[in-house]
């Protein structure tokens, strides 16, 4: 068999299936390795992707990494993931240190808007649209701000707020409070809003309610809160104003985080769909063809009651239409 | 200057101070990048390493690749995780891969009791003893049982029980209930356990616990639940049998885990030291000298209270003395 055989079908070339298999088992039998910094020499390819995020510990960026990591080892690509802890003067250093690790793309969730990303690198963002080269992958977070709306109108709420916490860099999920927002208006439902950022502290949330507090009772009924963990916050906030919840405010949060990872909801949310973002993210990624990719792909979320909505007692069957 | 010169400063060998200042100045001018593939061929060194999980999505393991990916880039290391979803099989392939990528060592989470390691490369184990040839990196499990039982008979608790739910494999945290029970029989407080493993489901605590109770009363007045999970689960189970925790019946759980990472804890707990595990396991992975490794290590735990148990007055002195 010519070496030039053997090497297309440890390059995963493809050959007729006879030769495949001999040479496989050939390599098996020799425990013959293919040394893939030899590979990557020669063939300017690494089969390894590079993930940067802000951290690998905080729920929903594991969940994530977790899912990334799962779709590029189908793929036959290792992850190398980069932490950037929300340090703009970080991601960029992953950049450069992506350039030196050859790589051959990167995924990336950015809050630096200045980030000077390398043409030649093949290169996806999660929630935050960067240029017409970049393929962008996110929830429709605008679709997802009209569902909370829905449902909490559908639930009975006649006086809605949306609070927000999170980057002063705008991004995707910025979009949340304005499909919210929207479909309040469309409907004519009285809504108001309070928009902070990230180190701000979610305290400051507290004198927005206590200002609505009517005679030792809250003035609004619906709260749609830009992330679980807000809604989380907000509803310690409420216990210790003694406002109960679902029973006189109905909250509805959006990524879908669960405790533990896997155990129950923290509250009643907008799910974003992590692996279908993951294996999107990858597809992009890995793309044969570059020049037809799209720019920004948008995909569906779903409702989920996690206890801090009062749901009908056809619930069950709404769960299915949410999905 | 010599070509030499270069060379060494730009694989870290020691030069003097001057020349290192110019050549990394020159380098930085012309945009030079090392190619660390190309040294990898050279050096046969990769300065990657593969951390070997069954999940990054599951909070601790989250938690614990997070620190392991800081304290690998704070040496100039790349982290490439492998993620096994508890599958021995995908355990062992993940061996293979990793020696077709060339990493320089791999931190390994393992199931897999007949795992074949190659002696060659420098292997770092968590929470599961190998052989004396194995570095292995743990939480003082035996330790921590002790610590909660402590904690469970200074509040007053006097008829205790251990649940434990995990893999099949034995491993270091099985020695969390041995020191449990210890610390009770010591001190004449009777004690009795349930040991179960994964795959059984927790329902299966049920009939323990409803076996006993007596008169609408649960017999037992203080539990100590192999991981945060389990507790968490057995609080459910206890709520929905009208058992009050911690009036009735105080709970502490071990691993320390917060809910979104880093708010609440889901209960009272024996804090596992996540960060000073990834970065001992780093540490060992990573020594020169290979000859003189400690067959084992053990780091002090801490206990927190998180709800489930009722604390005395001063526990905020105690709370510095558990530390």
């Amino acid at each position: 068999m010519a070496l030039g055989t053997v090497s297309k079908v440890m390059n995963g070339i493809p050959v007729g299936e006879d030769y495949r298999r001999r040479v496989r088992q050939a390599a098996e039998k020799l425990g013959y390795q293919v040394n893939n910094y030899a590979r990557g020499l020669k063939t300017n390819r690494t089969c390894t992707a590079a993930l940067i995020v802000p951290s690998l510990s905080h729920p929903f960026f594991a969940a994530l990494a977790h899912e990334v990591c799962q779709a590029l080892t189908a793929r036959g690509y290792r992850m190398i993931p980069f932490v950037t802890s929300f340090d703009p003067e970080a991601e960029q250093a992953c950049i450069r240190m992506i350039r030196q690790n050859k790589v051959d793309g990167a995924i990336v969730l950015t809050y630096n808007p200045n980030l000077e990303v390398d043409p030649e690198l093949p290169f996806v963002t999660i929630d935050r649209y960067f240029s017409a080269t970049v393929p962008c992958v996110s929830s429709d977070n605008f679709g997802g701000g009209q569902l909370a709306a829905e449902r909490l109108i559908e639930r009975g709420c006649r006086r809605l707020a949306f609070l927000r916490t999170g980057s002063r860099v705008p991004g995707e999920a910025d979009k949340r409070g304005d499909g919210f927002e929207g479909y309040c208006r469309s409907r004519g439902i009285p809504v108001e809003s309070l928009r902070l950022n990230d180190g701000d502290g979610p305290e400051l949330f507290a004198p927005f309610l206590r200002e609505r507090m009517e005679g030792g009772k809250l003035a609004l009924d619906g709260i749609f809160c830009s992330t679980d963990r807000l809604a989380y916050d907000i509803c310690g906030m409420l216990a210790g104003m003694g406002v109960r919840v679902p029973e006189d405010v109905q909250i509805i949060g959006f990524d879908g985080m669960r405790k533990f990872g896997d155990a129950d909801l923290y509250c009643s949310t907008i799910v974003q769909p992590v692996r279908k973002l993951a294996e999107t993210g990858v597809d992009l990624l890995l793309a044969e063809d570059r020049s037809q990719l799209p720019a920004m792909v948008c995909l569906p979320v779903s409702y989920l009651p996690g206890g801090t909505t009062r749901e009908p007692p056809e619930a069950g069957k709404e769960l299915g239409r949410g999905q």
